[in-house]
């Protein structure tokens, strides 16, 4: 709220904190937590209640199945929360709606009402299957690709009013995950999993009052795409009756941003002389577009962040009253994140990579005038805070700040009219396990290559003395759109290498990666696997010249994608790499997800040489090098089958391999896999860059 | 026939050789093969046609799928062989009958029969269903654990009958295969396979007559086994309409011979006084007992072979007519087939280890009077045939052998009568091949335990001296029956090792193995994985006192029963072996085949501590060693399964292992999968036990 907010200390009490008066109060106590075993909370609007979420298991990388209970505050008492005439359930969802005790569930894909604790179920939706429709919650595609988020429903400001996707995926193909283990005969799962060029789940966006006789309506879709395969991929209340809405068509190369009035359902498309601004022609890398546009409260002006010639991602302000779209700021640097519009003062609050691409400042924007802009967190702790995050609240006097980096992560709380500070969370446990570490402050160069600087970071052993040699690892981590060179905390099993094994770890960020400006971005559009690959060698051999590099102490680890990349790399360079690691590779695009596929290589119909000049699984014979792969079997995102397709063609042409499996585990592995794995890489490369006593 | 052999020769072609006249003729020359893409062939009874087989496809370990044509060998003229309405058919089986051009083929599980090859099929069965209902072939378990064989149906000699199996697999549970390749959703497949305790397949035993219009009966089992689960283990017919058939319990602790007569269903038991002789109080070990009696051809006498207490396998003579019993031959060696029994001269005719365990030679005892016996072939080439194996004609005049070693295997063909011999193949080329090679004659010792002196085969290095040092490679390679120490030729992966590598390599046969009494046999009677991991263990012992051994270059390999030796030895081992390979391990008995663990371990009721107890999958954090495994992921046989759980034990307790999978391949490798499993090998051994130079 706009004076009080609660969060989870370091000691695992929950603590409501009232920003005016400062004082604490302890909602819940850390044994309340253990007493129930539980693993996820939240409170209720009205602060009276807790869910508690128990028995958590994992689906997909944000999804999870749970029991939940409820819990009373003031009298303790505890009570399941189970869908009418069932018990013992397990619950895709539950949350707190955004009035006093609202609450939403969904089982068995169906959406579920109740207005207060006490109150019964109201089913909202009836036509929920299992692997067929979705209700308000995302199948894999939209959790993975398109939302990023399981949640397929949006709340209206009041609760008098939810917004919900229903997805289809009736025709999508369903792939077979197999079981192994724990069981005499163990089953395997299928799931609906459209690759690249199949059928895609059909969805539409509904919207159900919950005050009074419930009635549904659908919120129809532009003309342009009613009759042709599309996404939803952004969803956004503006006020009581009205949200923004933005489809995307399948080939990814325009959106089409609509506002709906959810008591007629006719969605009018916004900005129609600006659509140019939202479509591109090389289509939305690095993710689809979900960014959610911040609007006034009359709906007439909106706030939006658009790629501008001078290369960076700028804030424009369109008056759909007045015709107008005037940009607030201009640069080669990007705008990351709208977070809040202050129509008393005219303040826009934003974050950006002004200053540096490394780096994420809060700043604000006058939406008036010259559009004076300045930084709000750039003097904030410079050693430790630049990389930042924020949330403001509602009546944008406070933010809570969360530095990221350099240093280990802190939380602050931060009053814009007092220019207080109040730290909710220092970290001191990691700091003081950190200070007699021997962890050096990184590097950054630029390695420079025919078009574009691009930037390096190196973390070098504490010891470290230029008349040395030094084994080299190559982190190939950063998928399209993503960043790996920032400001931003990280410490892993490679710091172990660098701090006890003498190693050298180095990171780029390539073409294709996000933050630098759209020209970046754009260069991997139509040929992944090419330009990414020839950027990291590129830096491999930019390294080759430091004297205090061992040519012949060379390796490279990927995960997901960056496997991807280095399974590439290795099959088009000789022999620099004394090893690789990949896990969970993708070896062939055809197999992999459709709205990712198709966002960078195009649906493959009667051409797919794209496709076949981006698969690892050609010429084969070119990967020499002593290989580790390593999969989990179930993995639901990148199929095992991507990593025994490449066994075949390795089997088939005599080439040596190793691997590691996870039996049953996922693209997340259980955190005994995770140590496993650690434990794995620190020795194989510790084994593959120590230096030869000869 | 009497004076007619038909072989296909080195060349290709298929050959009818005279014994007589020593005429050869080509039936079919080698083109024919390569021109209609001809994988297997069968000449039909009266030499006039040939069955071809293509486009084959290995099931399991003996069957497979195949499309079938017939060829006129008079005329050239091909046809394919399709069921009724059937085209482009792909069968189960498909062969001559035993008269003129009788054929019978299986198809969905349903047994077809042809008078001629120009005649209408007559389907003899309607009841066959895909994984459920098996007519006259075996499903997974009769074909690999019972029968040896996928055929289950059997000819009367003059070919107016067959006895089949039906095999009702409706209540077995159907375990999973996997698939992750060649397709863009690959989809597993599913079979009946009984795990230790499951339920089993129920089989019934049907004899149909042939000539006029068929009708079919049941063999009815005997009394004390109609209403318990039980096995049909053999059937042989004995006579134009009488057949014996062997049956087994579930818990295979007795079986009972009966002669059957086709035309009323009845069967008798034979030889009830002596039936004792057939059980035995710790079951049939090795294998079911599916060996198969000789009788007269009133009927009235039969031979079998039976254990007698100077620890051997004996020759019985069982005359019914006069309720007598008597053994024709006895010791401590063993009768290891009945090849014939000519009445005329009362001779019979057998393979036996008289002599020495590791030798097969070919002898014929008199059934009357002081039972003489002579070996007809140990006066044969002694340098290249001690390993025998023989077929004895129709008239017992002739006889082809096939010298299996220790030289390069040779087939000969030798007349009693004339006592000549012609060389059917002599396997030049190997020899050839082999002129030049550095291989050196196995060194043969026993090492003494507590209870045994067992057999251990070393092959050593061709410039072997006892003044270096040598690693060592255990290939552990005997299943429960089965012999690795004998005098058959054997070249494969490990000779690299030995000739190229000096390293030298042992095999023993242990506590379980088979060929040395009954005794030894028995010993892994209800203790899996105890004694004879501690056989292997004594053997590496033994070898650690030579002096030329180094002992820290010791490593272990084994293969299904032998890599979960290999494993159990890691276990209670504390690093004897500085490295081991595993290849498709039994690591949990409980998940392998009923019969096969019921037979060694009892059906896993309240109590499963001997299944337990023999588990790889407890303690394994005892697993230290440098440990690589190697699984097809559709292994049928030995599922991956057990990899699987052994892998997740491994990660659990933080143990480093190594992996290779051959993605959706069986128990059997592909041709180019056995080439990359040879050279993965030789490599890990190589390094592993390469000298290290200090």
């Amino acid at each position: 709220a706009d004076s009080e907010i609660i969060y989870r200390n370091s000691d695992g009490h929950v603590i409501k904190f009232n920003i005016l008066t400062n004082e604490t109060e302890i909602i819940l106590t850390n044994t309340t937590f253990v007493n129930f075993n539980v693993a996820k909370y939240s409170v209720s609007p009205d602060l009276k209640y807790v869910l508690f979420a128990y028995d958590v298991k994992q689906v997909y990388r944000h999804s999870y199945m749970a029991s939940y209970s409820i819990y009373n505050i003031h009298t303790r008492e505890v009570w399941e929360l189970d869908p009418p005439e069932v018990v013992n359930s397990v619950l895709q969802y539950a949350a707190w709606g955004v009035q006093g005790q609202q609450l939403i569930y969904i089982f068995e894909n169906n959406i579920y009402y109740q207005s207060d604790v006490k109150s019964n179920s109201l089913r909202l939706t009836s036509s929920g299957k299992e692997g067929v429709i979705f209700n308000g919650i995302a199948d894999w595609l939209y959790e993975e690709e398109i939302l990023h988020t399981h949640v397929a429903h949006w709340w209206s400001p009041d609760g008098e009013r939810l917004a919900f996707l229903v997805l289809n995926d009736s025709l999508v193909p369903n792939m077979a995950l197999p079981r192994f283990t724990g069981a005499t005969y163990p089953r395997g799962k299928q799931y609906p999993y459209p690759k690249a060029g199949q059928a895609n789940p059909a969805v539409k966006l509904y919207v159900v009052n919950l005050y009074g006789p419930t009635h549904t309506l659908e919120l129809v879709p532009p003309e342009t795409l009613k009759l042709r395969e599309h996404y939803v991929t952004m969803v956004n209340w503006i006020s009581k009756t009205k949200t923004s809405v933005r489809w995307l068509n399948r080939a990814q190369n325009f959106s089409i941003l609509t506002v709906c009035d959810t008591t007629t359902g006719a969605c009018v498309t916004v900005g129609l002389r600006f659509s140019v601004l939202h479509s591109c022609s090389t289509g939305f890398l690095g993710r689809t577009p979900n960014q959610e546009p911040v609007f006034s409260r009359d709906s007439n002006r909106f706030f939006l962040t658009v790629p501008v010639k001078q290369g960076g991602r700028a804030l424009f302000q369109f008056r759909a009253d007045q015709n107008e779209v005037r940009h607030l700021t201009s640069g080669n640097w990007e705008v990351t994140k709208i977070l809040a519009y202050d129509e008393t003062t005219d303040d826009l609050f934003f974050l950006s990579t002004e200053g540096s691409p490394r780096r994420r400042q809060l700043f604000s924007v006058k939406t008036v005038g010259l559009f004076p802009r300045r930084c709000l967190t750039c003097e904030l702790n410079k050693a430790h805070c630049l990389y930042i995050d924020a949330d403001i609240s509602p009546t944008k006097q406070h933010v809570i700040l969360r530095c990221q980096g350099p240093g280990a992560p802190t939380v602050i709380l931060h009053s814009f009219d007092t220019s207080n500070y109040y730290i909710l969370e220092n970290n001191s446990l990691l700091k003081a396990a950190l200070k007699y570490k021997r962890i050096q402050v990184p590097d950054f160069r630029t390695v420079p290559t025919e078009h574009f600087d691009l930037p390096l970071k190196l973390s070098y052993p504490p010891d470290f003395s230029d008349s040395r040699h030094y084994g080299l690892l190559l982190l190939v981590d950063s998928a399209p759109g993503g960043q790996t060179v920032s400001d931003r905390f990280s410490l892993s099993w490679d710091s172990v290498l660098v701090s006890s094994d003498s190693v050298i770890v180095a990171r780029l960020d390539g073409r294709g990666s996000g933050f630098q400006g759209q020209r970046i971005l754009h260069e991997v559009h139509q040929r992944l696997g090419t330009v990414d690959v020839q950027d990291q060698i590129a830096a491999v051999e930019y390294l080759l010249k430091f004297p205090y590099i061992d040519r012949t102490r060379i390796a490279v680890f990927g995960k997901g994608y960056g496997a991807y990349l280095t399974l590439m790399m290795l099959k088009s360079t000789d022999s620099i790499f004394r090893c690789a690691c990949a896990v969970s590779p993708v070896t062939d695009w055809k197999l992999y997800a459709s709205a990712f596929s198709e966002r960078y290589l195009g649906v493959p119909l009667r051409d797919d040489s794209r496709y076949q000049f981006s698969s690892v699984l050609q010429n084969v014979q070119a990967l020499r090098e002593q290989t580790l792969m390593l999969h989990g079997t179930a993995d639901a995102n990148v199929h095992f089958q991507h990593t025994a397709e490449l066994v075949k063609n390795l089997v088939k042409v005599g080439a040596n391999y190793s691997m590691q499996i996870f039996p049953d585990e996922g693209h997340f592995l259980s955190q005994q896999s995770h140590l496993h794995l650690y434990a794995t890489l620190t020795s194989f490369y510790r084994d593959c860059l120590k230096e030869e006593l000869l």
